[in-house]
């Protein structure tokens, strides 16, 4: 399986619902394209000093299923039309389940 | 459902063997508690420009069962003892499912 993790800090006066606008288009998308296994986010429950506000956590079948909800232009449409107004830091992540992985030695380049 | 999502960008110097033990330490204690409902973690696959290095994504059945993870005195063990040598920015975030915050339109404080 193949992880896609967002973490999002806003910008001051973005609200809950806006943010819920840009996951639900997200979320959307994701629906529609082959190889979505679980699609979640939310807002921070607020629990730890210096979280960031807001996370997508989504897991994939395969690899190309991943790559492509990351590369289809309205993935790219929905960031364009939403993110720069909203969005202060933006970390994102695509990972292999650890298991796997695991074995690997190797130097990060 | 209760996720935590974290991403990490690591110190230079830092190798995958090095982020693993990390990790593995991570997951050895969760999967120790009650409540993991699944916990995956793994270096970031490249093929997004500007990401983080590594991630972990878990999910807990109930808010306990993930603030039991957060606050054990193994977990923040674990964090001093590795973070501040390995990790040069982290971003968590931990959200319950989307589907039942979606209705929220509070203004965030």
């Amino acid at each position: 399986m193949f992880h896609h993790v967002v973490t999002f800090t806003f910008r001051p006066g973005v609200t809950r619902a806006g943010a819920f606008v840009l996951a639900e288009e997200l979320r959307e998308l994701a629906e529609t394209l082959p190889g979505l296994r679980s699609y979640a986010c939310g807002p921070d429950l607020g629990r730890r000093e210096g979280n960031a506000d807001f996370a997508v956590a989504a897991i994939f079948d395969t690899e190309n299923a991943l790559l492509n909800y990351l590369n289809h232009p309205e993935h790219k449409d929905i960031i364009a039309r939403h993110v720069p107004a909203m969005v202060a830091e933006r970390h994102g992540v695509q990972f292999a389940d650890g298991g796997r992985a695991i074995e690997s030695t190797e130097e990060r380049t």
